[in-house]
């Protein structure tokens, strides 16, 4: 094993200790007065509460899957014995990392709003410090578990040759990849119907009817609002981030396994261990990027954001540049079929450029400082149904900028990997390149998680300012940290979307990969493919695409991509409704306590705000489920049914429509949000008009859009790429 | 020529002859009072205006592409000198098709609501009949251009054999296909867009700002919403439909000719012959069906229902029959290639199975006497917000049952066919089973188009009832006429949605064909694929394929597949923003006359229509060319940057995103428009309470999505298919 490899580890310790560090400091804190202390308590037992429910459904699910896959590892010899385990440390790590975000989390709130009392520096460095716990948290437990089972495996897996073990122990690994996969999507999915169940019905009635504020105390939804926040966008957003950042380290890692699988061990461990040293690289550069976020007293806000930009930046810019020595410290010389050094860095920047420009696009359509947004706040004079046309309508309008970028990636990303030869000898180069591209994107996520993870923390904050009834200029501060946090975040999520599509591509040749896996389960060593006879274990994945014709006349194929689409529309359609539904139950219930409970709106009688915990929970507990599962079962029939081509199709289907769905639905969302706090800033009418009601209406009914179905659809799109890479055995053995 | 082909002219001939005699007949009946008179010229009027509008700009468009397939074809010979001249007759006839129907309606709707007082059979016969005549306008004049370019071609087109003389035949009579997708977006994406900016406007301020009635002369928008009524619903329709009627014929016989081509010219002859054969049939078979369509005086609603579905059932049991009666009188007798006479049959069978469970499950999702759309309208009790999001999960969720009907139905077609061996050697069989049962679908579109039709006749004449101030009676009457229109043209939508997404499919091997063509245009007379080299022409789908490595595997195709989803979306969201820009301006200009033209609300003062109708000439006239060009440029630029494989890719994902996308809008608009009537027929609160206004939100938003976005992707799909083919002369040049 290379020396480098150390670095794994050790970035991963460092990354906690870190973690550890600022959460003490954190905890240093006091969380205010005596009011502030019993909500913060109340929102933090309530979203333990949730969590510790949706466990017991997850852990019931991870059970039976793990079980599934022991029969056919150990009754139908068609899956590596280490499968289960694997697969249960994912979802164990990706639920830690929610957890440990999300505790922190509840503890920062309160905290956060009492030294914004002091300024709004302090507050800024308490919730960004906080986010930063979760955003190393995820890296450190990321790199952790790879850690381990690149250890583990290293020392038990021996096939006939090095080189053989290498693709076994690296697709094996990619099994722990679906275990967090599938913890992200229960914890999105269900965190997100939580959330925005709450948030909708409080909003429906508080806002629009009743004309009371977010976060009113008399509001009997804020409670539940409020924990949805932390289970919703804290919980499922740790959970969905390791799930991206495992994913393309792990689906690089068996890329390179297999594309120099004809050069021997010693190039192999070259590809294998270059995504993991960038990320751990990235762990360092996001820590320097972390303390470099610290501002003067009395800063202004320019200053802040700057700040923070400056923050994301330097990491972004130090790992591009130091990609190139890593590449050039692993030997990447141009022999043996690897690429220069340069090349594969080149794919890295193609990679951080569209991660840029996503972002940049994205806050062009959904950010009030530019035209789209304000335009979209405009309609709102002649009521909610143009708010609502002209809202899809942007949303859909922005894909283009984003699919295009991601295209021109793609190219550049393969391109710059194999000196622009774009032909079926290149093409495990190629991927390769696009994957490893996926990893730069991702490696500095220790710091971009933060400034995404802030946010909500900022949020709640101001939720307990407004609950404890501080000064309202404490919840300005608190709404100035916020917003600040979605400029921010803006690049990172852009890192988040792009990285996304391009592992999804990844895994599509990584599920050819696990088909050759398949083939010696089963005991299959050579194939033949258009007349020649191939070892099965040195087959090309042009072999194994001849092999089971997973061409686009391939009537499987087609038929794969039409069930594809249709279950990234299907599975937003559920969650949609699931948020609708508990939404609906949740109007009922606050509007029922406005009536019933006398003094409520006057402030002298405390709301029932367990009541509506319990909606929140109980609809999410239950809806969840069927989306999720769906998410496990489609992918496994279609492979039973259809085979290797109809899976190819299902992915590469659910893929481009789902990306797009995802961006379209993410943009919408925001824009809703925005143009709802452009009127709010006192424009067409202000706070209370007729266009601010049309506005919430956008607001709401993006609520679902951007924090429910849009984020859940990225980890449908690899987690229906997992299970079939999971199920490749059995496939190849019916097929 | 086998002399079966003279039933095609023949039965064009009779088409036209009966739309004729159906025409005459209805002029017979009396417009009704002055006033009925006067509303019916008004809207007559403003319907002629706009479409001569219209026609202005698509005339300009149609002038450029000619120039441009001209320079292409005499310029650099990479293309058929034929195919100038098939584009424009596609246009015209296209054109033509729409513009009989909306004359014919426009002169119908008065003459409708006059019967109707007499009684609801005589209404019901005059919009019937009046339907049929657009319904066998298309058909007449599809055969008719298919028949004329037949007789054309075959005289003049001299290839070195028959069989390859076949070949280019089918494929340049293909190209009059791109003119008519081209005419039909246009007519649709134009048409949509006025006809929604009128209905849109009208609403906001006529129903939900002043708790006026829909059409009541007071609205100043009423004119331009029944003039949107006729150039959309009507002449937008018919010019869809004609595409979707040639495309799929012509697509047929295209896969027939090359997939026999190594049978020689007696045998291609069978399989070009059938799709024709089958359509001419259809057509006697429609008339037959429009003739059943008769009920007696005093009939219940029970017994109208019952007569229309006799009509369409018929036709379509007969056309199953009877296909096998064609199939066994051509010779398909499993010799020479061909498949048994009954095989192909049970293709169309199976096609005709998916028309009518698609059909069903739309009636299911939209319908207000089932579940959903009940829930959707009781979520209305918790304001507009709950209504959009559960509209929204509702359209989404139903795109599973059609997605996965269309899937087995794809799978049967191609198995029947080649008796369930799926293989790269029964690829061109397969493909034209799928594409055989398309046509079956559509072959007796005279008679579900005038069921289609005739709900916008009905509609309209429920206008001019309203605006004339008939009795109340009357408007009752016209709308039980619409209603029951709505559940008839469910199965006629199925089989819209159904042939649209077969026709696609066999598009995409009609593409591949076309490569070959271009191959023989630009000198290319061999091809090196894995090792072997191969004739041009006989080059089969697969050698093609393989050529250009059209798998999932090659970037461009993933790239394709990206762009190709992302155009879906694109052009939704620019229609959609069109008719949001364009309501927002009607809802202003309809607000201010209400503000400055005193008496307008009480009936003592008309109301200026002249100006809605201008507004929404306007919007159309200049938004409809943006989204139309881009569906153009984007799959010429795809072909000349990323060649053939990128190619397949766009139009694969274009497919799937797109079908899902238009199934997505069409169910959650119809179920928005039914819940509104669900509530207006006096559920949870009934007309102008809270539940109301937010179902009314949920029409309006809906609006866009079922008649603008969502009817104009089935047309995008196939013309970036169309416009792939006619340019492949030119990509395979560059590439």
């Amino acid at each position: 094993m290379n020396y480098l490899f150390y670095l794994v580890p050790a970035a991963a310790v460092i990354a906690l200790v870190f973690a550890w560090i600022f959460f003490s400091q954190m905890m240093k804190e006091s969380e205010g007065t005596v009011t502030m202390k019993e909500i913060a308590q109340y929102v933090r037992e309530g979203a333990m509460a949730y969590l510790r429910q949706q466990y017991k459904v997850v852990i019931i699910v991870f059970a039976v899957l793990a079980v599934l896959f022991a029969v056919l590892a150990y009754g139908f010899g068609v899956q590596n014995p280490w499968v289960p385990f694997a697969f249960l440390t994912g979802g164990f790590f990706s639920g830690l990392a929610g957890y440990v975000g999300m505790r922190t989390a509840t503890y920062a709130s309160a905290r956060t709003a009492n030294a914004t009392m002091r300024s709004l520096n302090s507050g800024l460095k308490i919730a960004f410090r906080s986010g930063a716990v979760m955003g190393l948290t995820v890296v450190g437990l990321g790199l952790l578990d790879i850690s381990i089972w690149w250890i583990v495996l290293h020392a038990f897996v021996q096939e006939a040759t090095a080189a053989q073990s290498l693709v076994v122990i690296t697709t094996t690994m990619l099994t722990f990849g679906m275990g967090a996969s599938t913890q992200a999507l229960f914890a999105r999915v269900g965190g997100g119907i939580y959330t925005k169940a709450a948030d909708v019905g409080a909003d429906i009635v508080g806002k629009v009817e009743q004309d009371i504020p977010e976060d009113d105390p008399r509001n009997p939804a804020t409670i539940a609002d409020n924990v949805g926040d932390n289970v919703g966008d804290v919980a499922g957003m740790g959970a969905d981030l390791y799930e991206s950042y495992c994913g393309s380290i792990l689906a690089t890692m068996a890329l390179g396994a297999s594309a120099f699988f004809s050069e021997g061990e010693a190039i192999q461990m070259k590809a294998i261990l270059a995504p993991m040293v960038i990320a751990a690289i990235g762990v360092v550069l996001s820590i320097i990027g972390i303390f470099v976020v610290r501002t003067k007293e009395g800063a202004s806000l320019k200053d802040l954001l700057g700040s923070l930009s400056r923050g994301t930046n330097l990491s972004a810019i130090l790992i591009a540049v130091l990609t190139f020595g890593v590449f050039y410290v692993l030997g990447f010389d141009g022999t043996h079929g690897l690429p220069q050094w340069w090349q594969l860095s080149l794919s890295v920047v193609s990679g951080l450029l569209a991660g840029v420009i996503i972002g940049k696009i994205t806050e062009y359509y959904t950010s009030h400082s530019y035209k789209p947004t304000q335009k979209l706040a405009e309609s709102a004079q002649t009521g909610p149904a143009t708010v609502i046309i002209n809202g899809v309508g942007l949303g859909m309008i922005s894909t283009a900028v984003p699919v295009v970028t991601i295209a021109v990636a793609i190219l550049l990303a393969y391109g710059c990997a194999t000196g622009f030869v774009f032909s079926t000898s290149t093409l495990s180069l190629g991927l390769y390149g696009i994957s490893i591209a996926a990893v730069g994107m991702l490696s500095t996520l220790g710091i971009t998680l933060a400034t995404d993870a802030y946010g909500p923390i900022a949020d709640n904050a101001g939720g307990n300012a407004q609950m404890s009834e501080l000064d309202p200029s404490v919840r300005e501060k608190t709404d100035i940290l916020d917003s600040l946090g979605n400029t921010t975040a803006a690049t990172g999520k852009g890192f988040a979307i792009g990285s996304a599509a391009l592992t999804a591509l990844a895994l599509l040749a990584s599920y050819i990969e696990e088909i050759k896996i398949g083939f010696q389960h089963i005991g299959k060593t050579v194939l033949e493919v258009g007349g020649r006879t191939v070892d099965t274990m040195s087959a090309s994945i042009t072999d194994i695409v001849e092999y089971y014709d997973i061409t686009l006349m391939n009537p499987m194929v087609l038929v794969g991509i039409f069930i594809g689409s249709m279950m990234a529309f299907l599975f937003c359609g559920l969650t949609m409704n699931a948020v609708g539904r508990a939404a609906q139950k949740m109007v009922v219930e606050v509007r029922r306590q406005f009536r019933e409970i006398a003094g409520i709106l006057e402030g002298k009688q405390r709301p029932d705000y367990t009541s509506c915990v319990r909606i929140s929970t109980k609809a999410a507990q239950h809806e969840m489920i069927f989306p999720s599962l769906l998410a496990i079962v489609v992918p496994m029939l279609v492979g039973i049914i259809l085979g290797p081509a109809g899976v190819i199709g299902l992915l590469a289907g659910g893929l481009g429509a789902g990306f797009v769905l995802a961006v379209f639905l993410a943009n919408s969302g925001g824009a809703w949000d925005n143009a709802k706090k452009f009127v709010e800033e006192g424009n067409f009418g202000g706070k209370n008009s007729a266009s601010h009601h049309a506005t919430v209406v956008g607001d709401t009914v993006g609520d679902p859009f951007k924090d429910t179905s849009g984020p859940s659809l990225n980890i449908l799109i690899k987690l229906m790429s997992m299970v079939s890479i999971v199920m490749a055995g059995l496939t190849v053995m019916l097929h």
